[in-house]
């Protein structure tokens, strides 16, 4: 292991967190918030730990596949067990496990809260949290990769473990340069959601703070009411915002690539929006009679499906109290997921529809045994390894979901509310169903399910394996 | 498609039902009740059908891949539908879906009833049902290829069908002569089971009927309160005699082969009495506040982690009343099921084995990439082909869990009724929590749920594939 290598790395983290956390410095400055002071003076501790842990380059600045992992993971964790630390100091969140699950749950995009009211926060804390939702969407070291000049194969093994989607990875493609346009977009929607909701008459913080949420597909809201106070129009600009988010993003390259009918032409995003309507339709059907207007069962139905499969987690209705059949939908576009290469979670689009045409191919080769098939995604031929990896990515989910199932299940809470904490924590949505509902959150856990479900975040939002590695013994081995 | 020669195996499954329903006619014959004529006429319906169907052996008695599972998921929809009308003809179970629900769950030894009293029903009816299971638990096509003789490799295509176990098969092995010795087992097993029940003070026919259930883990009772009024010794004879039928019946052949060391060394079975075990020290301790005595919170929890896991379904208590820690880890042993080989559902002990290795072995991949390993189980090395048979195992039990779960949400029960009530069928199980508890039957849910549900009983006995490839279009497709 490149022990030097991995503390040059985290040191970096360090010095980026204490960058990052001159932004609620600056908006406690705005604000005349006491709590600025907090953040000012912690930001400095986390620079001069980061000097401190590492002073010079490493002589050997090359990372193994393991490295990579090992070295993602622990930046993570230290992002989070830094980053809540100010949550604690300004005893808004006095508790530190709590305010781990909150700051671990904002970097990871999940979005889920111990906070039963957050208008108690200052203004530095809530734009902290919301931030964080931000930065975590993108990518945490995709930050330092752009700092650091690295070899390319290293790069690779960092990006590769923080962001390994199915085919293309999560939100970072191979060339600089696509990346840097990704990145450009990125920012570019996230201002246009800002305007749209600053010009829809929601104040400049909400609407900055909403539109890291949507970005992210966090979650966070900074109202107790969470999105249920706004207007029609503002609620329909936040769904139209998640669902964009959770596209694809090579959809918004192509489409600047003026690349018009690839772009279109993708299986995953064509996929995505089928669900998508599909979903909004029977639910709309199916609540109807809830809501006094058929537009507003249409709207908030499709600000719940797209909050969901996005895994953002904002919400506009208690769907804890929805019909069965529709909370049974939200439960499963849980596990969908967004697009791979967006900055949702969940198991992707293109793995289910990957998985649906492995089946497809299994009973073809049943009836016709001597038709040899191969597996076509978005006209290239999916290669064998990569279906292996999609195999091993749902047996080690199926995994991580009943250990920690059985773990949080010490708490007596009922089998609705532990499934779905661990399906919203895992695939990093948020809200779940009954005592984790939309309108509650997850302050009533003990302290080893919420370090489980912190546990479940950041493993959902690294795509498992880096803090599979990182707790798995033989990674701690030395070999002969 | 061999059109001629699945109709003339569909034409011997109707032949085999009238003889088996000769038993309930012989019950009513001891008991003196009027049902007995609805058997006997009924079987003579069946006869008569099956003799119409195909008066000559085909010329053509090759069976292809296709055809296999085609016959094969045809052959059981077959003695479900014709074994299901005694039930209504004697009013028993006046509603068709039911007695089709009734007889599909003792058929493919699930055990999920819709009957709120059972002891309603008249000897020869309970007897049918018990008995249902044991035939089951064998499985129907090896009768009647015991009575029809077929070429070597038509046989093996049935049986595929019938039984795929993930490297052994369901109970069937290659050669005649070891099939025949494992037959033998079964009844002497049985036999064993049935004395020791009378002995210990079981009417005659409740000792039969309850040994066929636990034999072929089925689970169905003849008494209105299940197994709750058993003494300790009585239920302690079930448990063990449930926990036994779960055991893959390699290892008894090994036993009377006196290789004993090689018996004792099988993976499966070792893990799968370690699961039993481990879990049942959990729940003692998790449940033994509810029960005036350790013995007897041992005894509860020993009686329900056998039932459950061997896939059989008894109940001596409402487990549904039990903590939340207790009832996650039966829900989970539903997934695991019993070992292949044996009688018993779920996914197998040996799958989940082959599934933790390929897990720990794509990570060992990961920290030294540079190893070459290869999964071994039992001294054997795995090949590509059953690790792709049983990764597409698990995404088509998904898909196919994923699909049921939406449809019957629409009867609006709880998330935990409808989750329980499929784990409860696919892996052929019987009782589930909540609405469909072991104190409660599955009798609420609608028409098209009941008809979803018997889908999935027979999907999860013959292992997902016949049941698919049958209602897969291409299936019926001609080809040029």
């Amino acid at each position: 292991m490149n022990d030097k290598m991995i503390r040059f790395i985290i040191s970096w983290v360090l010095k980026l967190e204490a960058i990052l956390m001159m932004l609620p410095v600056l908006i406690a400055l705005i604000y005349r918030e006491k709590e600025g002071f907090v953040y000012l003076i912690w930001a400095a501790v986390c620079a001069g730990i980061g000097c401190l842990l590492c002073r010079k380059k490493p002589a050997n600045m090359e990372i193994y596949s393991r490295d990579g992992f090992v070295a993602v993971s622990l930046s993570w964790i230290v992002l989070g067990v830094f980053g809540a630390v100010p949550f604690v100091i300004t005893r808004e969140i006095p508790f530190y496990v709590d305010a781990l699950f909150e700051i671990v749950s904002g970097f990871t995009t999940t979005g889920a809260s111990i906070l039963p009211e957050v208008e108690a926060l200052s203004h530095a804390s809530l734009f902290w949290r919301s931030f964080s939702h931000w930065v975590g969407g993108m990518g945490v070291l995709v930050f330092i990769l752009a700092l650091l000049p690295m070899k390319g194969g290293s790069v690779m093994n960092l990006m590769k473990a923080e962001s390994p989607g199915p085919t293309v990875s999560k939100f970072v493609p191979r060339v600089r340069g696509t990346a840097k346009l990704l990145y450009q977009i990125y920012i570019a929607l996230t201002l246009i959601t800002m305007a749209a909701l600053i010009l829809s008459g929601i104040s400049v913080f909400e609407s900055v703070t909403l539109a890291f949420g949507a970005a992210g597909t966090g979650g966070f809201a900074v109202l107790n009411s969470g999105c249920v106070g706004y207007s029609p129009v503002q609620q329909w600009i936040l769904t139209i915002a998640m669902i964009a988010f959770g596209v694809n993003f090579n959809f918004y390259y192509l489409l600047l690539c003026k690349k018009i009918k690839s772009a279109f032409g993708s299986q995953e995003v064509r996929a995505y929006f089928l669900i998508i309507l599909m979903s909004i339709g029977v639910i709309t059907w199916n609540v109807h009679t809830m809501y006094p207007t058929f537009g507003e069962a249409l709207r908030q139905a499709a600000f719940q499906v797209g909050s969901i499969i996005t895994t953002t987690g904002f919400a506009t209705a208690d769907f804890n109290l929805w019909p069965e059949l529709s909370k049974t939908i939200l439960v499963m576009l849980m596990f969908i997921g967004a697009c791979a290469g967006s900055t949702g979670g969940g198991i992707k689009v293109s793995r289910i529809l990957i998985l649906l045409k492995t089946v497809h191919k299994e009973l073809t080769a049943i009836v016709h045994p001597r038709s040899v098939k191969r597996i076509r995604f978005d006209d290239h031929v999916v290669e064998h390894e990569v279906l292996r990896a999609i195999n091993v990515f749902i047996i080690v989910y199926l995994v991580i979901f009943a250990g920690s199932m059985l773990v949080i299940s010490f708490d007596e809470f009922s089998f609705e509310t532990n499934f779905t904490a661990v399906a919203a924590t895992l695939n990093n949505i948020g809200p779940g169903l009954d005592k984790v509902g939309p309108m509650s959150n997850y302050s009533e856990y003990s302290t080893i399910s919420k370090l489980i479900l912190i546990f479940d975040m950041l493993a959902g939002r690294l795509e498992l394996f880096p803090m599979l590695i990182l707790f798995y013994p033989s990674t701690w081995k030395r070999r002969g």
